[in-house]
């Protein structure tokens, strides 16, 4: 069994250092870097597609609404063609720049917002999908498991990666529990692996409302903004490890 | 005799638009794509490229100074390091982007402020051509005529392009009078023509001073947003085609 | 019979020129002016103040989504603190400056999406007119006629302004048409100026589907942006004169 | 004996936090508050100003350059024009927006690059001080001591407040050490108090060259994005009030 650990990075922005990119970057297979649309800028941009390249990590663009304020974190009404364009921009920057220092762009996440508006919008992430696999049809799109941005996915032909979150309550219809509400990061590290455990043995996951709902893993997103996240990859990373399971980048999943 | 013509365009923003590129893309034959740090946006950015590869026309790279209220035009006291990821992340986007919409990137010409401040700096312009000869050796340095940039670009092996300007003074060592002094931009359209004229058989230009000064010139530059740029764009590439000056791109041209 | 003619100007930005803000300026009585967050920067918004000044125009402040490259026109999902803060910097900005260059802020009206979604949400207008009310409680809330916006601006004791378009056309439920549907803008000089005859003699107006609606206008929004908008205000100006109508800035309307 | 203890506050961004401001603010007598420009955004200079009047801290506004990505450090060649609106804009924002609060603008200090760009220029710092003036003649300017700024600030009527820095390293001239230069910033803490005690009692300094220079000392200013800034304030507070010395904001002081 092989599963992929992915984290969002590179979401510094100028005198404004988030997030332990340099140690979470040794245990994960994958990472999620922003584009300077929610956040990032060229330098730090550029110091974490380093970063991941001397890290053999899996690089990709983590493309976001164009909301510095708001860290992509606030819903924006864009119409398509603005969609369009704004993914074609930021994802070709993060690919150009990967080959100028010597890699090759593996995937796109959305982030945020533009995550959450996507799982609910089938028209939109075939849009995303489309312009995706016009810049590269080798790259890989990584959206919620079991979501409409998967089924986009493979319509235009992409490869897709089910991700799942090891610290964040699902609702019933396996959509994340809006961080507005309560419950909706979990905060126990010890249920936060149960919680994957049972993803990745039962292929099923307890919503907040305590049942049972049906989930494909094939990554597992670690958040990169809190605290004490570093030990928590250290342990989950290991706990898998334990297991027998293979810690590898989505290049190497078996994908539809 | 070869001549390359090149305009700034993209340089919208938003819901704000400026200069006439439809009708100027129809003369030139080599496109200077705002990349959204100055001027230019995703959607502007995306519509820029399509219509230069609709006219045939040759697409460059324009990055500049992160100053959308100053549109470029303010010099910034920049690090080496930051200058190097802005112009990665700058010209990376306008390159994956025109790979993605089925053309290739063909030059990078630096902006406004940062053009000025590179012909004057070979250290900055140094680093400037590494940064572009990292993205794509085959890439074109547009520059100053006779300036630093252009030496920089040769030093680090990138093809360069001596620029000049129809209707901008020049000062006895061969740099722009600024736009801050009067008689810096020549409005009057016979001068304008006369000056290239001279460039192109003396292979001189009269300064505001009234020197002849030697200056080689490879490519015009014809300034995008004044109002009367079209007829003038129009009369232009019609007396140097009468001349029997055959307009073409940058890569056809004999480069060092 | 009195009424107010407004119009939204200072939405250049830095190089970008938008408007006829020096025409424009001579036929209305209450000039709405962006305050950097949608348009408008420092320069701009200190030239429209002194404009406004010297033609003896009452000002009031248009803050907007901080949304430069969609003209704060997309819809943003902020929360309550973050729209009463946003508020509070814009409108203070323009506050202070307006008192620096010796005038005194007479309105706020909310911009673009901002209006929109307002005009539908009691709540948020509530919190909008509260944070008005704490900057200034003489301010008038200028906002969509008959809608929740003016609504809570009573309740927390502003004074509030019935605003009415000529060249927009009404849902039955007295909201605007989007822009993106089809006959959203009336383009019909003639037909612009026979909607604003019968708002004032009927108090009410057709909406876009032929029934009659009830409609209160207090002040008379003519958009600054549209390429006619010269021509269009003069005549309207002339014929409410001619009508015996006087214009008078919103302070001199009989206001709840 | 009183002296004012400044430090710059309210420099948090969105998602980015930075700095300590709950525990700094209870030791100083003056915060300069970031306007948005550099850094510090609506909800944080909302929430800085709630603060400091909690903690009867004396407010003041903290202009710089309109540059994010750079923090305001990187120096920017503006108009006298752009100058005048820039400082209006951000000063008036403050201005309205502590009023609204409750409290008053109490005085001004420019940021970073713009205070240094300042110090070292008559002119600019005279369009400063006007553009201060015409926004409240009671506001203080806070500069760079013995530095051009404070001499402009009282040819245009204003009272002028000489900082000085006790982590800072000085040049022979009175002007500040680089920080891309080595012995910039004096980590000692010791050596800090060592600084300021000199400074206050001997009316001198030790430039970095070793020589001792006149320095005149109205407020102190601590810098607040430093890890260990708040143990360092509570001692410095402490060393002074044991010395003797008040700590009071700037108004208590006896201003030229």
């Amino acid at each position: 069994m092989i599963i992929d650990l992915n984290s969002d990075l590179g979401e510094s922005f100028g005198n404004y250092s988030i997030g332990n990119d340099v140690e979470v970057m040794k245990y994960i297979t994958s990472a999620n870097i922003a584009c300077g649309f929610h956040a990032g800028d060229p330098i730090v941009i550029e110091k974490t597609i380093k970063l991941a390249l001397e890290n053999k990590v899996a690089i990709g663009a983590h493309p976001g609404y164009p909301d510095l304020i708001g860290f992509g974190r606030r819903s924006m009404k864009i119409r398509n063609g603005e969609l369009s364009s704004m993914i074609l921009y930021q994802v070709s920057a993060l690919k150009s720049m990967t080959e100028a220092l010597g890699g090759k762009l593996a995937h796109v996440k959305p982030h945020g917002a533009l995550y959450r508006d996507l799982a609910h919008d089938y028209k939109k992430s075939l849009i995303v999908a489309e312009t995706i696999h016009k810049i590269d049809p080798e790259l890989i799109f990584v959206g919620l498991a079991n979501s409409k941005m998967l089924r986009a996915a493979r319509e235009v032909g992409l490869k897709s990666v089910n991700e799942v979150f090891a610290d964040r309550s699902y609702n019933d219809d396996g959509s994340l529990v809006s961080r507005l509400q309560e419950g909706a990061v979990i905060n126990d590290e010890a249920l936060c692996i149960d919680q994957v455990n049972q993803m990745l043995t039962e292929k099923t996951v307890q919503s907040i409302n305590g049942n049972t709902i049906p989930i494909q893993a094939d990554s597992i997103c670690v958040h990169g903004d809190t605290s004490k996240v570093v030990e928590f990859v250290k342990n989950l990373s290991e706990f898998l490890t334990n297991k027998g399971i293979e810690l590898k980048s989505m290049k190497s999943l078996n994908l539809l």
